[in-house]
């Protein structure tokens, strides 16, 4: 029993981040969400008292996410190649996660739940992580800032970027589908964010970098 | 009578762009909009068949604002303080249109006669400006740059940060009101973007600058 519990309760969270993904959130009912899953209203209901409820579960995945993609590096494994193959888990990530940010102040504000969490972990926790993801790649000799300051701004941007690069990339071409060279244009636009603050001895490895993502 | 037409045409249109701006463009209707002018619904639809013409409306003004924002401007005329005094009239400006860049791929979506026009102009038209604003600084010996292509990813960069600052802002804190600050925010992580490419004679002018948005 408790098996089937758990497995109706995941595929209820899959299925959701796929509708959401494909018609966006709003578009999306509890009662589409059963009906694309072949079961009742009330089972759905068993496990979620309503869409808020689903969404704020695909974003605790997502946060986890995020945070596991932020997490601290040893020294010693801060290569260019390891940057490279971060910003490739980090772009086909945000394309899992993207309805989340078609509106996000929108999203935000008809769910609290979400947004106390929103504000608990992303501003005050994960975003210093980013910074401080920087000034590890500082350390191992991968980039050079001439302040703190320069990091906090560097951080910020980036965060940016990778936050509306869907959004951004949606509204320029929306009849062209989405896709991983998408995702490959969004990860160069980090780079180029970086670029600049790449030390002399590693220039070469980021040109090969990005040639990586043509 | 000519004059009283255009007026309530006018009154109609900037009305509408603080209801937008204030509630969401989603959340209000033709209904809204003429009760809050005091007019009648049909004095309304005189002027515009629904609301997606109003949206278009306030989109071409915002496109020539853009455009206007992004002119060539004379060599001689581009130093660091017009710079400053450029970002911001820019973010100044983002801020009359922000209701546009909360979901502007779902506005797009819902708007097809707004779709076609942002295509034929942002994409093909005035993105390019952006890097033809980047050449001309550093035809003027502001900017210094090693290939087009990183002007290119430079002007994408800025495009994104200006077009989704507030939108990043107001997610990361909701409950504070957007004020003449962010903008000033928004500025410095503009300049920051530039900072890298500032040439030696005009790396003090830009700190300075810098701190003008303290």
């Amino acid at each position: 029993m408790s098996k089937t519990r758990i497995k109706t309760y995941d595929k209820i969270v899959i299925e959701s981040l796929k509708l959401f993904n494909e018609h966006g959130e709003r578009a999306i009912t509890t009662n589409h969400i059963s009906a694309h899953l072949g079961i009742s209203p009330g089972n759905l209901y068993y496990h979620f008292r309503n869409k808020e409820e689903i969404v704020f579960q695909i974003f605790r995945e997502y946060e986890a996410f995020i945070r596991d993609q932020l997490a601290p590096k040893t020294e010693g494994t801060i290569t260019p190649q390891a940057l490279s193959d971060q910003l490739d888990a980090l772009f086909k990530g945000m394309w899992n996660y993207r309805f989340l940010f078609d509106d996000l102040p929108g999203l935000l504000s008809r769910n609290p739940q979400l947004q106390a969490e929103y504000h608990a972990t992303i501003g005050t926790d994960l975003r210093p992580m980013m910074g401080d993801m920087l000034k590890g790649f500082a350390r191992a000799g991968l980039l050079t800032f001439s302040s703190d300051e320069e990091i906090e701004q560097l951080a910020v941007n980036i965060w940016l970027v990778v936050k509306f690069w869907y959004a951004f990339e949606q509204s320029a071409a929306p009849k062209v589908p989405i896709s991983a060279e998408t995702g490959r244009r969004g990860a160069r636009q980090v780079l180029a964010l970086m670029r600049p603050y790449v030390t002399p001895d590693n220039k070469a490895a980021f040109t090969e970098l990005d040639a990586h993502y043509r």
